[in-house]
């Protein structure tokens, strides 16, 4: 049985997302079961249409230069690293505590996102693995 | 043995309450041994008499937003849903070394927390188990 | 074989900074294998000649008082009790990613950091163990 790898997405700022493309991508290249729960203002990101989410106000004046340099070294997207993830294995879910609270249903939301669940389903496909909360 | 469910609990503001509340009571009811520790600007949170925590700054605008939503869907308060958690055996120790940082003792702390503990001691009764920090 | 603890730190606020001088000092302490991965904004603290980084805006109020605190009951500064974690075998790695994107090359790193490697690499050395995201 593969190694698991999960990653709940919480916080939401435009920071936040890189670790999660790098990470995800990352781990489904190694072969892990990767599942990703999308919970949190992270979840706005994830709706269609969403627009660009705030970087964290204490970097904010670095935004500038971290997306040259980004642009520089030729890094992906964090989206296009999710999609990656995903072709290889990886799962997207949205919290549907949070999905609810936020009045969205599946359809409300872009297609990275595979399915709504719940946390009790979500720390099951997390069981015996590693989890981290960004 | 039961598998380890661990958090720690860090940043203090106040959305970030709801997940230590959904995961600490959906890990508890799964039959998993949770414990919580609570350091840094969270433990404001678990003081007697403790006032609402601020929001994130870049998301501060929409803290009516999803109060509202979370009023519509009778989401429980983070507080309640830790009780819940602790009625099913969960435990909640606060850092000691913040705790001293901050001047509080064991009576300045609401009922939520069961002891004051150190780093070391949280490691301890976490290891072989999955850790998180929020 | 000793049991793993990683940490990634990302998130670069001051605050931060402590709980992974704290963590990767007790899990050293208490016989762990620990692994540190430097990205985000917390790698501008392990640039040679870091000023301080910045407070969360939203407790930047309490820092004074927080610093006071800390004073009186003589906690360390995080670096050095990340000197004594590595002084009992810890492992700080700066993400090559986030280097490349700063442009930043181990020179240019202070005596924190052991190594640049990238994300593959790091989840390889903390599989099998517990990791955090800071």
């Amino acid at each position: 049985m593969a190694d698991k790898f999960s990653i709940i997405v919480f916080s939401g700022t435009a920071d936040k997302l890189i670790p999660l493309g790098i990470l995800s991508q990352a781990a489904a290249a190694m072969g892990y079961e990767v599942n990703v729960f999308v919970t949190g203002w992270a979840l706005l990101s994830f709706v269609k249409g969403a627009k660009e989410p705030p970087f964290p106000s204490e970097f904010a004046s670095m935004a500038p230069a971290l997306a040259e340099g980004m642009k520089k070294v030729n890094m992906q997207k964090w989206s296009d690293m999710l999609k990656e993830a995903k072709s290889m294995g990886a799962h997207v879910y949205a919290c549907s505590a949070m999905a609810g609270v936020m009045g969205l249903s599946k359809e409300n939301l872009n297609d990275l996102v595979d399915d709504i669940v719940g946390a009790a389903t979500f720390l099951q496909q997390a069981q015996g693995g590693q989890v981290i909360f960004i």
